[in-house]
């Protein structure tokens, strides 16, 4: 629902939040922060600055549903409140878009509870009880089927199903955290033997989080008219992605080591409400698609259930940096290249009576659109045709000390755009 | 190591454990019970009884390390207790074995600790962060894969790599909770577009569960010669499988909601020292076979890495309980159908970095042996040749009010018997 805090008149009283490409006034994304040397709590992004929510109830700035749902984030996630579902996340909304106004009566005591963001640590803003990855992006299944089968791309299930399968939660680590490039068994098709040694195929893979809001019990469902109420917020992920160690592990149970070793998410939880504005109808199936089966297919959902989102990845390489070159932009995507909404992910995740629970994540599967490629297994085309880059490096796959950072940003004529915030990680050498 | 708490002539104080089949003195499992409309809260199996262990700890019979880490066990699980390691679990061994020993001081003590098991609910013994299921049982691999592929049932890289794949932690459920038929999408070879409805083809899998003490930090690999020493018990695992949904959505990624409506485990976790006598060599691999690879190999764990375990899976039905009848016995097995030990499962979970946490879960895998199936997708071969039952009732697959029972025991001459309890599971009517 479009309302009030929509406005893109609405100026904050936090000066760098007007204009701020990520987190103007109408964004109010949502996050667990600690300023230098204090504890976890929950805070929301406004331009550079991170206000302590935690601190805004104890200075009474935030009552009602909205204080309640706060405060019930004793444990340093925001796990409570995103269970809470719709209401005190909407009333959340509106006194944080009041108190944050220009010239709102409150200005003189937020002064204590704003904080520098580049001087907070962001920490993962709820605990990942289970992740589920999807494959919703077509363009990405075509052309990595392509890879190997060309005459056949896409397997006969995927425009029937939601494909999804289950990955590891304790290695989600937040936006900045440097990871290691796995050891693994691979075994490439000029070798006749499997070695063990470091990925030399490491890859990164665009996608779009999702969290879960409240949980459905065990055997219970969730109909696809409901399941949007399910979601609390959205995300960028990045599911690093061994290829080589992905190619000789998967058969037959699927990805396992190839894309356990670490992903990253973006430490800010955009709400459904700051996305209200920035929905589209489900792009039209092609001509001769079967239609979604009944429990996928909800009107509202095909209307209003996806999200225009511009999608960039950038890579800064060590030989970048020595030049004094910027990053490289490696691509400009779209979130419409998914074939299947976030709802329809949901209520196929739970058609069986599996239970989802607060802070759950979901990954949109990889994101590629024609001439936006998700990942570098698309760009290089398997490792064919390496990436040039301005610094006179080339990338096959992803070197170490090469870093990664996923944006995304909401823009619509007549609306304020907001951005997701980063999501980046850096590849350290192998142990 | 085996020692006095061995020692198949030590009698318990309890009489019903002296001769019990599952719970001597020999045995004491870890567990989280709650007497009926108490709060939850550590204890250990004892004949017929369960010990309330933080009673015990607060009546001064347990003291040290071992009440120490029974006493951080404050939130109805045992996770901390299995993070801290084989010091102070050793410790409440050898504590437990005197105290609950025939002719011991504190027998008059421990009489309000005492609860009948029949009159306690057992919960998960621990919060489940990730949960991993292995593919360990080559038999099973083979026979469902001649049911595929004839000619070539094992893939290639089966005998190197000790295949898995993530699971669904949240619908892990103790023994005893009855589960819903799930509903899904699938498409039989005999019909040309898939449909949704509940699953015709709802099976069990017979496996081993394995439980994760202390972690390892993100990005450091655990030596095998180090595993071992983060796995702090074993239970049974029931992997509850429709193996309709899965023929139809396993492509490319692997099962997902064929295995995410609910997974069965038994309450009590079985510790590495009550099955220090039960160690067994590595079996042989065949002559041909690739060795494993050096982080997979510890000349140790292959001479004491793998476990003597006889398997039974019973089946109860309307048919048999309306005729009077017992449950069945579907199979009787062996854990040495394993092709890789579970050190071999922890080392290679971690060789790549993915960081494990107390309280993980591992599956071993469906476990068969010749004459042994440990489904019944391998014993009806695909669901061509029905089982017949005592009742006159057949069974491809499982039909609603089925209960499927999973029992594990540990035989040695010289040695008192342990086993692991019952893992047992209801199925309902799909919603």
């Amino acid at each position: 629902m479009i309302d009030a805090t929509h406005d893109a008149a609405r100026r904050s009283c936090v000066a760098s939040a007007n204009g701020h490409p990520d987190f103007p006034l109408q964004n109010l994304p949502l996050g667990i922060f600690a300023p230098q040397g204090e504890a976890k709590r929950p805070g929301t992004a406004i331009g550079d600055s991170v206000l302590d929510l935690a601190g805004a109830v104890a200075a009474g700035l935030l009552t009602g549903a909205a204080a309640e749902a706060v405060a019930a984030c004793r444990d340093g996630t925001l796990n409570a409140l995103l269970g809470a579902g719709a209401a005190p996340r909407q009333a959340l909304r509106a006194q944080l878009s009041a108190l944050l106004a220009e010239g709102a009566d409150a200005e003189a005591a937020l002064g204590p509870l704003l904080h520098e963001a580049d001087r907070c640590k962001l920490h993962l803003p709820a605990r990942i009880g289970d992740y589920t990855d999807f494959y919703a992006g077509i363009q990405h299944a075509t052309n990595v089927g392509a890879l190997f089968r060309p005459d056949n791309p896409l397997l006969p299930n995927y425009k029937h199903v939601p494909i999804g399968y289950h990955g590891r939660a304790s290695s989600i680590v937040p936006s900045g955290t440097a990871l290691r490039r796995p050891n693994g068994q691979r075994k490439p098709a000029a070798e006749t033997e499997p070695s063990f040694g470091p990925s030399r195929n490491l890859d990164y893979e665009l996608e779009l989080a999702i969290w879960i809001g409240p949980g459905n019990a065990l055997g219970e469902p969730i109909g696809i008219g409901q399941a949007a109420g399910h979601i609390a917020g959205y995300g960028l992920l990045n599911d690093w992605s061994a290829r080589d160690i992905q190619g000789w592990e998967y058969q037959p149970l699927g990805p396992f080591l190839a894309k356990n070793f670490g992903s990253t998410i973006s430490p800010w939880i955009i709400t459904p409400e700051a996305l209200a504005p920035f929905r589209v109808p489900q792009p039209a199936r092609p001509a001769g698609d079967p239609a979604p089966m009944a429990y996928l297919w909800d009107e509202d959902d095909q209307e209003n259930g996806a999200l225009a989102l511009e999608l960039e990845v950038w890579l800064m390489t060590p030989g970048l940096a020595k030049a004094g070159l910027p990053a490289h932009r490696l691509s400009l995507g779209d979130a419409r290249g998914l074939y299947w909404t976030p709802a329809q992910m949901v209520a196929h995740h739970a058609c069986g009576g599996c239970n989802l629970q607060p802070g759950d994540l979901l990954g949109s599967g990889t994101i590629s659109i024609p001439g936006g490629d998700g990942s570098l297994l698309e760009i290089s085309q398997g490792g064919r045709k390496p990436l040039e880059l301005p610094s006179g490096e080339t990338r096959r796959f992803l070197e170490d000390g090469d870093e990664v950072t996923l944006r995304a940003r909401a823009v619509r004529e007549g609306f304020a755009s907001i951005g997701f915030g980063d999501c980046t990680g850096r590849i350290l050498p192998a142990p």
